[in-house]
């Protein structure tokens, strides 16, 4: 389907005007399922299955305005970003995908373009990663919002914690930090060019089986990189009782990245380390395991002495602390 | 926790002043999980047993002004209502609830006297339906946002589907019909009494098992009935090929609605008939079967003459059509 054809003669009916289940039929109708729905969409509930007895479940809500805007990203953006901050949650726990929830709120007076670009994006995402779009849920809201629910398989696995993480660990991570906070700050600046950067905004692109990668490799915590590399191992810190000390002479800045930070003046590494959104992965070995292809060890795990936190070259992170649902900033 | 106490006193501080964190904390502080529950809130997804190897999925969205209002129902009744709602579609499928996850925008200036009141809604009606909440997100929104996942346990039966009604089968209900419409028609009214209509409408109280109970005396199909009677017998008549037909003499109209009725002059069917929100339940069973302890048979199923329709007495039902998410109405 491809909506854009539509966008120039805005002629696209409402939500009102098509209803409630003319807008659900328009996004189901067509749609495969994946192999884990044992029933769909059409019923009081979806039925998917949970192969080794256990479902892992993730919830995460977006709000227009505040976690994406439609005049910086298309609707297909908006769906794509929405279940890939839900998926890279099921991924960081080593599962894999097996289906995805999606309740939309929005005002009566949206067009049909807009809710239809959103369940391409939902259900390309989901295809992304292995599953497909299993329910959900359409209301009438005066903002526009997004809440998606994710569940996985493990496989028969243990989930990966971030709580194991062990001194003498290392510390390692995979896929681009610091690009989706790069790409918002040349939004925010009004600026050309970097699309590389603002297209990581715009759509993280999880690589979901990484978390199945690094769960097989043996890593004793994982997270995904939502709040900002120091924010999340802060938590992998705090919820294992260790310290955290990472080496930037090791992290990966790009000339891609490097070029936006001259450009607009910022520090490199205050995105790198403190930038959110990306969805990659951050976990902890030992350092004896093999770490999978792709992953760059950027650090080391250290005993407690005194209080759990996080040091850059031995050094506390001056930076933006990560991500806040309530710091007064609009996005 | 009592908030109620506080609520005069308007010294109760905000989401902003309390922050994410903090808001998270205290809903989830001393919450103790279910058994279902294999791992709880603070990691990056919860993981809940599926001992059958399939999960059953729900999710339902509530708005602030659309869905509830805060001036009639306490924000705990708000919490119940809303995690309720999603609980009835899982015993719908003949599954038990197993974990909730619930995901909350609100305004920066929202007490946390409402939130901890929302939270303490979540957790009574959850294991009201013998589960938990399992994890949640939190976001800042303009309006009061609500996103409810259930997830269930259908225990190695086959789920009960609105597509398994034949002809020949009764129709059978448990629960309350028309009470929820009635309360609200009241609230609407501005009239004082009736307060067991009232409550039903502020608070659903589903009885969780009747789904399972109704699976094991053998349910050709099952829904719960939250869009009103006759649209959720369309949609099982729809999505079974067969006619209903309901009789009027044999629908419990109670003295609470029939009160109701006359001082508001309204039609008691009307309510009995086209009032959403009840979560009671409708099924059809074989003519053989043991209606279990509870349900009252209403009517039964004929064949394929024609569209699939619902009649009462033989004649189409001239009332309100049933709850649609985009028909105008506030409520």
């Amino acid at each position: 389907m491809d909506i854009g054809a539509d966008r120039d003669e805005s002629h696209s009916p409402t939500v009102a005007q098509v209803g409630e289940f003319g807008v659900i039929d328009r996004s189901t109708r067509g749609r495969i399922q994946s192999s884990h729905t044992i029933l769909g969409p059409g019923d009081d509930a979806a039925v998917v299955a949970a192969a080794d007895g256990r479902v892992v479940a993730t919830t995460d809500m977006l709000v227009e305005g505040r976690h994406f805007r439609l005049d910086w990203s298309s609707p297909i953006d908006v769906g794509r970003k929405a279940v890939a901050q839900n998926g890279a949650d099921i991924s960081a726990m080593g599962a894999r995908c097996t289906g995805f929830l999606v309740a939309l709120g929005c005002p009566a007076s949206t067009s049909v373009e807009v809710t239809d670009g959103l369940s391409e994006g939902f259900w390309r995402e989901a295809q992304r990663a292995g599953a497909s779009i299993i329910g959900g849920d359409l209301v009438q809201s005066e903002e526009l919002v997004i809440s998606i629910t994710a569940l996985g398989d493990l496989e028969g696995r243990p989930p990966v914690l971030r709580s194991g993480a062990r001194p003498g660990d290392v510390v390692a991570v995979f896929g681009h930090l610091g690009w989706s906070a790069a790409g918002l700050a040349v939004l925010e600046a009004g600026r050309s060019g970097h699309a590389a950067l603002v297209d990581a905004h715009r759509v993280p692109a999880p690589e979901y089986e990484q978390g199945v990668s690094a769960a097989l490799a043996g890593a004793t915590s994982l997270t995904d990189v939502s709040d900002g590399l120091v924010a999340d191992l802060g938590h992998i810190a705090q919820a294992s009782s260790v310290s955290v000390d990472l080496n930037s002479d090791l992290l990966d800045t790009g000339s891609e990245i490097v070029s936006a930070a001259t450009d607009l003046g910022v520090s490199v590494l205050s995105w790198v380390l403190g930038g959110g959104e990306d969805h990659a992965f951050a976990a902890t070995f030992p350092r004896t395991a093999r770490i999978p292809d792709g992953w760059t060890v950027v650090g080391h795990v250290s005993g407690p002495s005194g209080a759990p936190m996080v040091t850059v070259d031995g050094e506390p992170f001056s930076g933006p602390a990560g991500w806040s649902s309530f710091d007064g900033s609009t996005e």
